[in-house]
């Protein structure tokens, strides 16, 4: 770090109180960065863990007159690299503000702190009769105010929506320190601007959320479940397609590939067998799931499925879904990982694997698809050896190939992990040139000095290293 | 009009193609404003409608560098002037722009023009087997650029929600001429800033939409229909907060109060009686409505309800749902009115409406409530008139001070029918002085000159006279 940034930084820590602020080195290599791969990342120069809004807002003041970056950190269990820190800049972790401050089961709304781990919404509003229906895979250890950053999506988005569905407000302290309420506490309203929305999904570029209002769903009905196989791929897809056209919206629908069940089935011993080409896994919740996942079976019986197992009860269902939840846990085991994360039209899912497998096979790589196929969003997901630094180019490769592609599909470069550092790059290929532009003149209206997570979303020269 | 004004006008005028440009003083005293009351409006210097994108973006660049505000507009169905020209301004109508794109029902999507008009979007998902449920009252002719740029509402939001939640993706063209896209066509996706959602519901002040791409649902059941009348307020307000507190959502969930269905009893002679308080409209579409129904009709009887009628049939249904159809056209019939649009928490549904009876005892002034008790959204509507200066008083002050008790209850200034120029004032007291600043600021960072709708949303100096 140059030494006016650490004098920049130590002025700032000078004007918080000290019990708010860590400079040990060893509790900084544990704020570094998330859990994504391939972005660049440094030890940050401190650490800050406010308890009030108002200590968040002093920090940001602070940090603001003295031009240190800050990087506002959830969980650190992003994959996109938003939470990636610099040696010159300071992290800034909601975690000590972590508490559930109201559920209102009349109004079906809770007001959170952003620390609240999401599990524990999803608990609190369970015990009161409610649903608080997003479901990212990290749902046991992220974040509510993670998962509004990121604006994260999870399983159940397919049926449910994704986080920023059920955001009706927040508290945000601004670059400045100014604290600023949006939205609202009532189902409907359209007083002003959508800040709400702006901030959700803005990676810690825009503002540090210190405050979030959920919308809270009734309780759903069990779920029954649905597994079944297919020896074509296409046929999975067409079922996917089929489904959709019926008109059914079932609370799941996942599919796995080849390469993920075989990864399963070596990890598992599992024996879904090696002419499975396909899995589709699918719940409803509805009123009338016995019939709806009848009409599923049908569909699936129609489009050549292999095998097909049903299940109305809870544990059993659990078993059933077991394939799924050792997806991304079994392909790890085969070596390093690079996951993607990319929609595509639903109509478009099997082409996307196709293409996948098609890099696959040229590349040499072994690269696993499971994901969303119910609204498209897939993860790719790319083993290599990454002490290899042929293997590393060839990953990266094949990940922007897959990247590139779903945008050709008509999809979107990430469906729910985010922008982060791993994809500035792409978002300008996106977004295009007068896209790029109204991003850079909505992050200067709101953070004219640039301290909020720079090197985050906005393509920008790269700071850090692996 | 200045004369520098009217030479700015002429000069940009001479920039564009004369057939999408008028001045004839007769057509544009149809273009002056919206159907709100109380808010000022002027005949507007000329009258501009593009029959494309790059016509939009050419005209906008020409007005930009004039300097010529310009007031884009829809059908002029709005409710809060958000429409409403000035004698300087050019008004933007995109009527020519009515074209259905696309629809894709596996995708469940379609892309439209901003100038057709909801039904026709309506008609044209129901025909593909699928639902576009935004109904607004002025579903008939307001139209999907008009519901966008306002984020309407309607009866259906209980249960499915606001324009802007099927939104998907725009193409706006900037106040400088710039076209952008934004959003996508996938189900998820997250990446960069939601700018989808900044320009919906922004009343035209940041850009000018020229296509949207909408989300379509799977068409619903057959409604069942139930009405409940109650004796005393109190009690249907109870039975609202009970309904929900069951888990039910209603695809309906309507209130009329005491004034209003004197109000339709007089009009239609249907004989609902002066003992009813307070009656409550109810629907269900889900796929076990006759349970849903059963259950609200039990909660109805707990809750004191004197008449219950339910239907299974939907021409039955509709007969059912007469009193609501004829609350506005009923309370219009006792003078002039004005229409407020509060949302609260639902649970502070009755103690708005006694408020308001309150008000309007005190006041002397008929006030009829009706509204979507189910989301909170209630349309206090007030008789008065015009004609007699203390009663427009009279009739202001009853407005504001139901506004500010709907803030006062936890609610919000306006539920669907948007700031306009009714509501300005009020903005800021809803957002406080943080939130006004950072909507300045996005303002000036997408139209820095204030040439696009520039007395709409903000508080600024009122130009133009009723």
């Amino acid at each position: 770090m140059d030494p006016s940034a650490a004098a920049r930084v130590r002025a700032a820590l000078a004007e918080l109180p000290p019990e708010i602020a860590t400079t040990d080195p060893d509790i900084l290599a544990g704020y570094a960065r998330d859990q994504s791969r391939f972005t660049p990342s440094e030890t940050p120069a401190a650490m800050l863990a406010p308890r009030t809004t108002d200590e968040v807002a002093s920090a940001m003041a602070a940090l603001r007159r003295h031009g240190v970056t800050v990087v506002p950190r959830g969980a650190g269990s992003g994959l996109s690299g938003a939470a990636n820190a610099t040696a010159e800049s300071v992290v800034l972790s909601l975690h000590r503000m972590d508490a559930i401050l109201e559920v209102d089961p009349t109004n079906r709304l809770a007001v959170v702190q952003p620390g609240v781990v999401t599990a524990a919404l999803r608990d609190r509003a369970s015990s009161a009769g409610l649903a608080y229906p997003p479901d990212p895979g990290s749902v046991e250890f992220a974040t509510v105010g993670g998962n509004v950053a990121t604006n994260a999506g999870g399983m159940c988005c397919v049926k449910y929506g994704v986080t920023g569905d059920f955001v009706l407000g927040l508290e945000v302290v601004l670059a400045d320190g100014r604290v600023v309420r949006t939205g609202r506490r009532t189902v409907k309203g359209v007083a002003g601007y959508d800040l709400t929305h702006l901030f959700v999904g803005s990676e810690g570029t825009l503002g540090v959320i210190t405050e979030v209002t959920v919308r809270l769903v009734p309780a759903p009905g069990p779920a029954h479940t649905l597994v079944a196989s297919f020896a074509a791929l296409p046929d999975a897809g067409r079922t996917v397609t089929a489904i959709v056209d019926a008109g059914l919206t079932p609370s799941m629908l996942e599919i796995l590939d080849r390469t993920t069940v075989r990864a399963v089935d070596a990890m598992s011993g599992m024996g879904l067998g090696d002419d499975v080409h396909a899995l589709l896994l699918v719940q409803s919740d509805d009123p009338d799931a016995d019939e709806v996942l009848a009409r599923v079976e049908g569909l699936c019986e129609q489009h050549g499925a292999a095998d097909i197992a049903t299940s109305a009860d809870r544990a059993e269902g659990a078993m059933l879904l077991e394939a799924r939840r050792l997806a991304l846990p079994a392909l790890e085991r085969l070596g390093d990982w690079l996951l993607d994360d990319v929609s595509v039209p639903r109509s478009r899912i099997a082409e996307l694997i196709a293409f996948v497998e098609e890099v696959g096979a040229r590349s040499g790589l072994t690269i696993g698809v499971f994901g969303h196929a119910g609204d498209g969003n897939l993860h790719p997901t790319i083993i290599f050896d990454d002490a290899d630094p042929a293997a590393r180019a060839a990953a990266r490769g094949a990940f922007d190939e897959i990247t590139e592609r779903a945008l050709h599909l008509g999809g979107t470069i990430t469906g729910e992990h985010g922008v982060g550092r791993l994809k500035s790059g792409w978002l300008a290929v996106e977004q295009g040139p007068v896209g790029m532009e109204l991003h850079a003149s909505v992050k200067a209206a709101l953070d004219p000095a640039g301290i909020l997570n720079p090197f985050a979303v906005m393509p920008r020269e790269a700071a850090g290293s692996r």
